[in-house]
C-alpha cells in the first residue's frame, strides 16, 4: 500500500482545505456566484477540478464545507454537487444549513434526492421539506418503505423510534451457522454497523440475536438457537433517546435491537445515531448557557440571528429589572453611602458564581441518576458547608479590600456578612430547586442558570442594602 | 425466549434499583457500616442476596451504585464485589471516586485488581495507583505486555495513543477468505467491537484492512488482498482525541488502526473510548462553563468541593472587584443622580448576556473548523448589526421604562445610548478575542465567558457612567 492511498484525518482535512483553496485562490466562489464560469475557460477548467474534487469527498466533508462557506458561495458549491449525491449531504448539514439548501431546490430535484435514501432517513429531513413533497414522495414508494417512514415519523425528535433505522438482517434459530453464513453470502453488501443479527420466530418476534463474533468463531454445524445471545439489551421505541444513549455508553454496544410492546422486531438502533445524538444534546446545552436557542449558521443573515437570540436577552432584561428594582428600594441608602453601590456588585456576583456552581452538580447528579430527592438534606448541610467556608474566607478577604478603600469597619463586617448570606442563599436554592423540580416531575435543567442567578442578583442586592440600611445609617 | 430474558434499559435500571433497595430498606448500609452483620442471621441472608445481585450487575452499573451512595455506604458495598470484579469496575468509575476506593485497597488487593486487566487498561489505571504497586505490576508483566503498558503511558492523555487499545487481530494479504475463516474459529472470543482485522505485513506494517462485513459476503476463495480495503482512516497515536472523535463522527467509524510514522500498526481506536471521551469532554466544558474545575463526586467532603471551586471564585472575585473601582470613580456622579445605581446593573448585564452569544458562537465555529482568521471582517460586520439592532430596539424598551419610574429624559436616552455602545462592545470583544486567541495559538474557548462578562461588567459600569457625568450632570 502506497502511503498516499492510507486517509488519516489530517489527510482528509487536506483534501478539505484544497478544496476550500480552490474556491479562494482562483476567486472560483466569486465567479461561480456571478455565473461568468462558461466564458473563460482557465475557470472552466478550475470548475471541472473543483467538482471531481467534491466527488471524491466524504458526504460529510462535503457538508462541512458547505457549512463554512457564505451563503452565495455556498449556493454555488451547491449547484456543483451531483444530484445523486444531494440526499446524503442533506442529511448530514446542520439545520440551519439544510434550510437553505433546501430552500434553493425545486421539488424535482428534491425527490431525485430523497429517492436515494433509506425510509429512516427520509424521515430526518421530511420535517424540513414542503409539505406537498412529502406528499409525493409518499406515493413513490412502495408499502413497506411507506409504512416505514410513516412509523419513523410518528416518533417525537427524542424518542428511540426516530433514531432507528430499519437496515437489519434477521435470521431464525432453527438453522445451522453455515447455513447463515451462505445466507450472508447472498448479500452484495451488509448493512453499516452489523455486529450482531437478529433472531426473529415467524411472526417478527425477537429471539435473540447473533453477534457476527460468535457467528466467526463457533462450529458452523452449530444451531443459531444454541449460539445466540437470547437475552440482548432491547430499547422500546418510544423510550427516550437519552435513555438509549446512556445504555450505549454504559453496555459498549455497537447495534441494538428496537422491540415493540408485542416483542416485534420494528427496528435497529446505531452507534452513530447515538454518538450524533449525544453531540447534539451537549451542542444544545452549551448553546443554551450561552443564551441560544438553538445552532446558527455563522453565516446566517443578521435577523435570523437576531431571532435566535432575542428571546434570552428578553429573559436577562426582566431579571436585570427585577434587580434594578431591588437596588431602587434602597436608594435612600445609596445616597447617604456611595461606597454601597461599587460594593454592591461584588455580593451580586460572587452569589451567581457559587449558585451556579451549586446548582451545576445537582441538575447533573439528576441526570446520571446518582441525586435523588431523598439526598436533600445531606446535599444541603453539604453545600451550606462548602457555602459557609467559601463566604467566610472571600467576605474576609474583600472586607479588608474594603477596609483598606473605605476606612470603615461596619462597612467592611456587613460587606463579610452579605456575603456569607448572599451564598448561603445560593446553596440553598441551588439544591431546591432542582430537587423541588424534580419531585414536581419538570425538567431541572431548563434555564437553571438563568433562574439561580435572577434570584443571588436580586437577593444579593437586598440582602447587602437591607443590611446596610439596619446597621450603617 | 421469555419475556424476562429480555434486557431492556428500564429493566437494568430496575435491577440497580432494586440494589439500592435493598441497601435502604434493611438498613443494610448502615448495618455494613457498623460492621454487625455477622451476628444477624436475618442481615447475613440479606448481604449475600446482596452480594448474588451485585454480582450479576455489569460493571458499568455497579459503578453507578458505587457512585450513588455516601462514603460509608460505599464503602462497604466496595468489600462486597468480588476480587476479580475490582479491575473493570475501577475503570467505570468517575475520577473522584476511583481515588477514594483505591484508597481503601490494600496493595496487594490493587495488584490482585490490576492483574485482571489489559494493558491499555492498566495505563488507564496507573496514574491513580501507588507507584510502589505500578512498578510492582511492571514486574509481573510479561516483555509485550510491559512494552505495550510503557507505550501506552508515555502518550498524554488527550492523544490518540492513550485512547487506543491492543486488540488487534492481524492478517497477512496473501491467503484466502477461507483461510481467514479458519483462522478466526480458532479464536475462543474476537474482541469487543471487531468489525475490520488489520492487514499488516511481516514487518508489522499496515497493509489494509478487512472489514467482517465483506469477509462474510465475499467468495471464500478470494484472496485478502483482492476484497481488503486498502485506503482505511488511520491515526496517528500522537494525533489529539478531539481529531479521532471528529473522524469517528464524520465517518461513522467501529474501529480504526492506529498506525506509528513507519506505518507500523500499533494499536486500535473503538468508537466506545471515543464515545466515553466525547461524553467527558462535553462534561468538562459544561463544568468549566459553571465554574467547577472538574467533575465532583456528589458525597465528597466539603473540604474537597471547596478546593474544586475555589479558583474560580477568585478569578470571578478579581473581575468583580475590577468592576466595583470603575464605579467608584463616578461616586461622585451617583452621588449626586442615585437613579444610575439602579439603572447601572442592567447596562453591564444585557451587555455581558449579548456578548456571551456572539463568543459562543465563535468559539463553536472555531472548533468546528468553520471560523478561519479570514473571516474576521464579515463575521464583524454581523455582529455589529446583531448589536445595533439588539441595542436600539432593548435600549427603548428600557429607556421607556425609565422615563416611565423616573420621570427624566435625558437619563433615557443616556440608559439607552450606553446599553447599544456595551452591546457593540460585547460583539466587537467577542469576536475579536477568539480570533485573536486562534491567530496566536491558544485555545479560544478557555475562560472566554468570564472574560467577556469582565468585559461587558466593566465596560458597561464605564460607558453608562461616563455618559451619565458628560450629559446629565
Amino acid at each position: 500500500m502506497s502511503e498516499l492511498n492510507r486517509k488519516s484525518p489530517e489527510r482528509l482535512q487536506d483534501r478539505v482545505d484544497q478544496v476550500m483553496q480552490l474556491l479562494e485562490q482562483h476567486g472560483l466562489a466569486d465567479a461561480l456566484v456571478r455565473g461568468d464560469l462558461i466564458d473563460n475557460v482557465l475557470q472552466q477548467q478550475d470548475q471541472t477540478e473543483l467538482q471531481r474534487r467534491l466527488d471524491e469527498l466524504h458526504p460529510a466533508d462535503v457538508a462541512h464545507i458547505l457549512e463554512s462557506l457564505p451563503l452565495a458561495e455556498r449556493l454555488a458549491v451547491w449547484q456543483l454537487v451531483k444530484y445523486d449525491r444531494d440526499g446524503e449531504i442533506l442529511l448530514e448539514v446542520s439545520d440551519a444549513v439544510r434550510e437553505i439548501l433546501i430552500a434553493d431546490m425545486d421539488n424535482q430535484e428534491i425527490i431525485a434526492a430523497a429517492n436515494m435514501l433509506d425510509a429512516d432517513e427520509l424521515a430526518d429531513l421530511a420535517p424540513d421539506l414542503p409539505q406537498d413533497v412529502v406528499r409525493e414522495l409518499m406515493d413513490m414508494l412502495d408499502a413497506q418503505q411507506r409504512e416505514r417512514l410513516r412509523s419513523a415519523l410518528s416518533y417525537d425528535e427524542d424518542e428511540v423510534g426516530a433514531l432507528m433505522d430499519f437496515d437489519m438482517v434477521t435470521i431464525r434459530d432453527d438453522v445451522t451457522l453455515e447455513v447463515v453464513s451462505r445466507y450472508l453470502r447472498r448479500f452484495d453488501m451488509l448493512p453499516d454497523h452489523t455486529d450482531k443479527l437478529f433472531v426473529v420466530d415467524n411472526d417478527g418476534r425477537l429471539q435473540g440475536v447473533l453477534p457476527i463474533k460468535k457467528l466467526l468463531v463457533s462450529s458452523p454445524d452449530a444451531l443459531v438457537a444454541e449460539v445466540m445471545a437470547a437475552d440482548p439489551v432491547i430499547f422500546d421505541p418510544q423510550a427516550h433517546a437519552s435513555e438509549a444513549a446512556q445504555a450505549f455508553e454504559r453496555y459498549d454496544l455497537v447495534t441494538a435491537p428496537v422491540v415493540d410492546a408485542t416483542g416485534v422486531l420494528c427496528g435497529r438502533l446505531t452507534v452513530d445515531e447515538v454518538l450524533d445524538y449525544i453531540r447534539q444534546e451537549s451542542e444544545t446545552e452549551a448553546l443554551n448557557s450561552a443564551g441560544l436557542r438553538e445552532e446558527e449558521d455563522i453565516f446566517a443573515s443578521v435577523w435570523k440571528s437576531v431571532r435566535n437570540r432575542w428571546a434570552w436577552l428578553a429573559i436577562n432584561l426582566c431579571t436585570a429589572l427585577i434587580a434594578s428594582r431591588v437596588i431602587g428600594l434602597f436608594e435612600g441608602a445609596i445616597e447617604q453611602l456611595v461606597a454601597l453601590a461599587a460594593l454592591m456588585p461584588i455580593v451580586a456576583g460572587i452569589g451567581g458564581n457559587s449558585g451556579n456552581q451549586t446548582i451545576t452538580m445537582i441538575v447533573r447528579g439528576i441526570a446520571t441518576g446518582q441525586v435523588q430527592v431523598a439526598h436533600g438534606q445531606r446535599l444541603l448541610r453539604k453545600e451550606a458547608g462548602v457555602a459557609v467556608i467559601n463566604g467566610v474566607f472571600w467576605g474576609l478577604v474583600l472586607a479588608v479590600i474594603a477596609f483598606v478603600l473605605y476606612d470603615n469597619v461596619a462597612l467592611s463586617a456587613v460587606l463579610m456578612a452579605a456575603m456569607l448570606l448572599n451564598m448561603l442563599l445560593a446553596a440553598l436554592m441551588g439544591v431546591v430547586i432542582p430537587l423541588a423540580r424534580l419531585r414536581a416531575g419538570s425538567d431541572p435543567a431548563l434555564g437553571s442558570s438563568v433562574l439561580i442567578t435572577a434570584i443571588t442578583d436580586s437577593g444579593g442586592f437586598f440582602i447587602f442594602l437591607g443590611l446596610a440600611t439596619l446597621f450603617l445609617l
